[in-house]
């Protein structure tokens, strides 16, 4: 592959961008009603804005969005892609459920574009680190991606797996890590509150020293991105519909992710909670 | 102290007597209507089949029961610590809510009896093995509790904390080290049955190794506990009522303890999902 596009110039797609372009790929992208802020991570990140006609020119537009721009971003290129004679692949890289993503596969293969399931898991690469996230892909097409890790992305094809399975794989491993995180950090405000902090920090250092460990990074590095787990964790629960009661759990979490969010523009006397609590000495 | 009653002899309870009579300490116990397995147990932990008169004569009496029978063995001792002159200090020791644990107190004090809040972190006590759980106490008679620590217990006082918070500390732990067990079983469970089991276990073998040893462990453990599991996560969902979600994040987790146990019944399938999952090699 020699270009690709990368839609938004988030923070993760920029650093992905910034990857891709080190490795002497050209990258493009979309700028129209871009923050100030994303257009200049796009600028450092070396990639090429473009309107949707030039898009086209692209191998593969990966569409790395927030949850809930998935659809909203599949509709907005559908006529163009419909119109165009040599069509990209459209990868679908965002944390949304396996339901949601086959509907963004049936809108982008109405334009006669092939489709790929993918799915990013870790944090965005930093500049000048190759051991960044990696990247999983699912569906008929997804074998010809593996060309993107001579361009410095880790890539995982999952085999024989149809679209819909890397949005579920990647929906199992964020309810994990971060539904451990959320309940963690419900449980220690709650304990914080009826007056256990002090007890419930000794036992938790004595015998469970390795979970305090992660806890004492995890909790902290989600504070700021609570609003927007939010939505994830609605969509881990739609994932989850069923006789188990998957679908109430993410919800729950969800729920409090909202708090959390709203409780930091108030008073933010949550996050004091389990500050105290995670930064307690003996 | 010398001699002191422990209701019931079941796992923990005759677990812990065995420490207690090992160190020369007289444990005496209730064995109407108890089955053959409870009374064996009582026999080989050395324990004394006393009548609720002779109980009077211990000096604690520490309630080692499932949760849903905490308040009904208050309540059946409560005539006869009433009528008795001398009354053993009554110690609930079982996994209850702060409210419940507060009801539990009322009905003891009411009998001018002292009382004093229990709770016990950890798994019983191997047989000829000192460390065994910790013993956390609440409540203005928590002290006195101390002398355990020369009868092989280990025993912390929780410092100027009333009735409730040695509850509260309980439900806190169990509903973090607990919860986290039951939110990646369900995970685990829902990722397998969508396809998503090969790729998660890649991705969580290589990005969270710790977790997976901590999963390893703990899912196979909790299988036979599914069912005493569930009223456990009632009671820690009912400690967690008030403006944040905890009390349907343990609903949730309470009825799929059920579902767990019923499985297992039933055609295990769900066990089944998980050992495949997690015995998975390379």
């Amino acid at each position: 592959m020699k270009t690709v596009a990368i839609i938004a110039p988030g923070a993760m797609g920029a650093a992905v961008a910034g990857v891709l372009t080190s490795h002497k790929l050209e990258v493009l992208t979309l700028l129209d009603n871009r923050s100030p802020r994303s257009v200049e991570r796009a600028r450092q990140a070396g990639m090429i804005a473009v309107n949707l006609d030039e898009l086209m020119r692209a191998e593969a537009i990966l569409s790395i969005v927030p949850p809930a721009n998935a659809m909203a971003l599949a509709e907005s290129l559908a006529p163009t892609l419909k119109n165009s004679r040599v069509k990209p692949l459209y990868v679908d890289c965002n944390a949304i459920s396996e339901q949601r993503v086959k509907q963004v596969n049936e809108a982008i293969v109405a334009t006669g574009a092939a489709f790929v399931d993918g799915a990013i898991i870790g944090l965005p690469p930093a500049a000048a680190d190759d051991s960044g996230p990696c990247f999983w892909f699912a569906g008929s097409r997804a074998a010809e991606l593996r060309a993107l890790e001579r361009a410095g992305l880790r890539v995982k094809v999952m085999q024989e797996a149809q679209v819909g399975a890397a949005s579920a794989l990647k929906m199992s491993y964020a309810g994990i890590n971060k539904g451990i995180t959320l309940l963690s950090a419900l449980m220690l405000i709650n304990a914080s509150r009826v007056g256990a902090a002090d007890a419930l920090w000794q036992e938790m250092n004595a015998s469970q020293p390795v979970l305090m460990d992660r806890l004492r990074k995890a909790i902290p590095d989600m504070y700021s991105k609570a609003w927007r787990w939010a939505p994830e964790m609605e969509e881990i629960a739609s994932l989850n519909q069923g006789e188990l009661p998957g679908e109430n759990l993410y919800m729950a979490l969800a729920d409090f992710c909202r708090q959390l969010a709203d409780n930091q523009r108030d008073n933010g006397d949550y996050t004091q909670l389990l500050t105290d609590f995670l930064q307690r000495k003996e």
